[in-house]
């Protein structure tokens, strides 16, 4: 076998810290009206998307993320029927609200079709659903639809990039103002939050906006391989639903094809860390 | 102010990963008799100690790692008054252990005096308290020392490197018998157990050693910044306490300076995700 050329892709953090993956074959690369989006099929990961150079999602562990920003929310509703995502491209989210028989209808408003486009020809895992009949994919702003659909919905994922570039709009009281208007009365909204020791200032003011406009706030935790500093968090927020009180086990069906998610771990990741608690309890409730 | 070399360092994760590290300055440097070791001063962790070039501790979030081994088995120990380390050259396991009344001494075998030189010269965050009279420092051969022993103890930790170079040996059945052998009767030793996505092999060999020995083994997860992967384990095993039904809480004077661990970080530590539980099941007990 001859040798090619030694190849590697680097995700930049705050140019203090780089993880370079080696490259298999380069897949997918176009600058879009929003971003640069590139998929990439690496060594330690499997096929990757990247979103302006920051990793977004990875074949060997995207799981982990899609489980846990669907099963926490969707097992504390109790009868969840209409579900809104916001954002979710790579469709890993849809495919895991799609699992459960109560779901009539998903709208997913996803900004940049050159995602969908990538994810489509490149990760199957996680793009398997986006042609299922119960989803209804929008390509527009998630902050022009949640303020002016008339729909109303059951749980609301906010599953963003972060909060830089087209996302940042997304992390703020306007937006989830709107996004308390269009949820049903045990509605659920479920955020992408960020890492706890890197973003702590970040986490406590998506909760601070979330506990101004919800009874109840609350933020868990998972750790992943492919994004950078170890625990990630989702924000949690309802007006009546409590994620330990109230969420009931998945269904056998769905729980048994589960790599991440399961009850003990729905649990296990609103304990947080204490350096983390002492950051956010002010707005827990 | 002028320009400097643009210096970064580097750790390789089977050539197939690498996590790269802007460098303010190096502070030491040595080939010491059983491995290179370094300490360089990072912008994104602060101070780093690297043996053969792999990450071990960082002054950013040495915290996670040195709480997780220590206060999990303490608290599940009725009274320990005697603790084994071995391994834990950095220092920052003893620190943690000699915050416990009840400890009447430590005794910690490290291999290699060179990872000590380096700690109390530029780690003292972690080397603090290596000078404490109730600590006997030994520089000799972990594996030797137990064999030869004839003290008991109440807590063993193992603090160890990977399961390459100089600590390969600490995780087979051969070395875990003596440290059976050299336990009190409610004795509960802790291992570094590495990531759950990148190890389970050898997670499932460390775990079905221990089962062949004890009553009760289980296997325990954090979260830290600088460990490739997100996700770390430490395993536990005793011959008679059960680390959920059997530990306490801390004592407050203890409790109230922790930055991870805390009553609800120990149970929900043991939640294991559904991939690693079907993995190493077979082994809890």
């Amino acid at each position: 076998m001859k040798e090619g050329i030694d190849l590697w892709v680097s995700e930049n953090f705050n140019d203090v810290y780089r993880m370079n993956y080696r490259v298999k074959e380069t897949l997918y690369s176009k600058e879009s009206d929003f971003q640069k989006i590139d998929v990439v099929n690496t060594e330690h990961l499997g096929k990757v998307l990247f979103n302006d150079g920051l990793l977004m999602t990875s074949e060997r562990d995207e799981f982990v993320y899609h489980e846990m920003i669907t099963h926490v929310p969707m097992s504390a509703h109790p009868n969840p029927k209409k579900v809104l995502i916001i954002g979710g491209g790579d469709g890993g989210t849809a495919r895991e609200v799609l699992k459960y028989e109560s779901v009539e209808k998903v709208v997913m408003v996803e900004i940049d079709p050159c995602v969908i486009e990538a994810c489509k020809k490149h990760l199957n895992v996680t793009a398997c659903e986006l042609d299922n009949p119960k989803l209804e994919l929008r390509i527009e702003d998630g902050l022009k639809y949640v303020k002016e659909t008339e729909d109303f919905f059951d749980v609301v994922l906010i599953d963003s990039t972060d909060p830089i570039g087209p996302a940042a709009p997304l992390f703020n009281i306007e937006f989830y103002t709107d996004v308390h208007s269009i949820m049903t009365e045990n509605g659920i909204v479920v955020s992408q939050c960020e890492n706890p020791f890197l973003a702590g200032e970040m986490q406590k003011k998506l909760l601070s906006i979330k506990a101004e406009l919800f009874d109840k706030v609350s933020i868990y935790n998972y750790s992943n391989i492919t994004y950078p500093g170890g625990l990630w968090s989702f924000s949690f927020a309802s007006k009546t639903q409590d994620p330990l009180l109230d969420a009931k086990n998945l269904p056998d069906a769905i729980a048994k094809d589960l790599k991440y998610y399961n009850r003990g771990v729905h649990k296990a990741a609103f304990a947080l860390p204490q350096f983390q608690k002492n950051e956010v309890q002010e707005f827990i409730k």
